[in-house]
């Protein structure tokens, strides 16, 4: 695992913008030109040896994706339906471990890049209420194949908007991190380098609502993403929204 | 308070299509005609009614933006600068309570609208993590006259997202609560109705971000709105972000 180092900030390869001190009048790294970025267009790992790698059978890892007591009848109904196509389909359901840090065990982040600490108690933001049923419960199956993505999601009391309702905010972040599980998967998308939605109904704290995650396009190192949320039952909207990601390659620790 | 009613999720004045089933190929609220929503073009409230109505100065409830023992120096001086301005200038420190039933304590929801309980534990999003120092320490200063906001932001270890790092949808997710808070105070804004962000700089955990808000415009029953992250020094851009937001006038409870 990574140990602690000083706040690093420096520089390293195409995503370099994502931690220099940049000014606002320098091009953003969505406008670069597309030669500075072409060097690393193509990446070595499949979407195969990527979930593989991510979907260890053997780790002791606490598995967070996994039905608890809080999971209402919805939400276990779907659960199970998207379990049983992991098993005839191409669908595979994914880990939801505490840290990106396990996520990414054995992989080594670019050079300078800031490590943590074991010592520290780091949490991916998703995962970062630990009572069950008060904050995110929340469950990703990924279709390989055709990079598409689909999250059960059953809000608690602790992601409150307005009253009895979801916080904008909180829906944006789980959007966000089934992209980037999704981007990564799909290609070695890293981060978020954009995000835009827009909202049309309210979800109700305590209902299911299901993200379905696709991937647009790749291009210029860049991952194209989109997003709908709506109810189980596909009758309420509640929100679409599209993302892009930047890719960028992890080695193998050594 | 409010009590729980059932889930009911019914059509309410001019935010009716935040909750009723729509169609994915109906007009979007952000593209209705400007007539339909001219009959609330105004608000009875001026924003210092609004403000002096907020901000409560005998409450026993808990505010969480006062200071606590995991503020940095760097949060510390910077809560000071900015404390020192609202008894000169015309700068508001802003309460912020667990959960926005108490928050819009004494006003009365929309018809039809799903009001909580007293009973569950709801809180505001970016009030759900418990423990100081390991989610959202944050405060936020509000300008009536000038209707601007600038909030101080320490993300601690919980908001994770690459190790060592603050997660995209952590930072979007405090930018809506500024925006709300902004927009509400400012003219009504309840409801977000959109956002886009773009990323240029990673924000490390435990350091200070300061993000400025600014209302832009005001029209349609939308208040359009910005956001720049920053470092406290001002030398490293981290994000910018837009936000459009619903106007709604709350009614005096009986």
């Amino acid at each position: 695992m990574m140990r602690r180092g000083l706040w690093l900030v420096s520089r390293f390869g195409p995503c370099q913008d994502l931690l220099r001190p940049p000014s606002l009048k320098s091009q953003s790294i969505l406008h670069r030109p597309t030669a500075r970025l072409a060097h690393r267009a193509n990446f070595s790992s499949s979407t195969d040896a990527l979930v593989s790698r991510f979907c260890q059978k053997h780790t002791d890892m606490k598995d967070y994706a996994l039905p608890n007591a809080s999971w209402s009848p919805d939400m276990m109904r779907s659960y199970n339906e998207f379990l049983e196509k992991t098993k005839d389909e191409d669908w595979i359901k994914l880990p939801s471990f505490k840290s990106n840090s396990e996520h990414i065990q054995g992989l080594k982040l670019p050079a300078g890049f800031m490590a943590t600490s074991d010592k520290e108690d780091y949490r991916i933001f998703t995962r970062c209420i630990e009572k069950e049923g008060q904050g995110y419960e929340y469950v990703i199956f990924f279709h390989p194949s055709k990079k598409k993505s689909i999250c059960l999601f059953q809000p608690g009391p602790y992601l409150e908007g307005p009253p009895g309702f979801i916080h904008g905010g909180a829906l944006i972040a789980l959007m966000d991190e089934t992209f980037s599980k999704t981007a990564y998967l799909s290609g070695h998308g890293l981060f978020t380098l954009s995000l835009n939605i827009k909202f049309k109904n309210l979800i109700p704290l305590g209902s299911v609502a299901m993200l379905k995650v696709e991937v647009e396009k790749i291009e210029d190192q860049k991952i194209f993403l989109s997003c709908i949320a709506q109810s189980l039952d596909e009758q309420v909207f509640f929100a679409k929204a599209s993302g892009i990601f930047l890719q960028m390659e992890l080695e193998e620790d050594e």
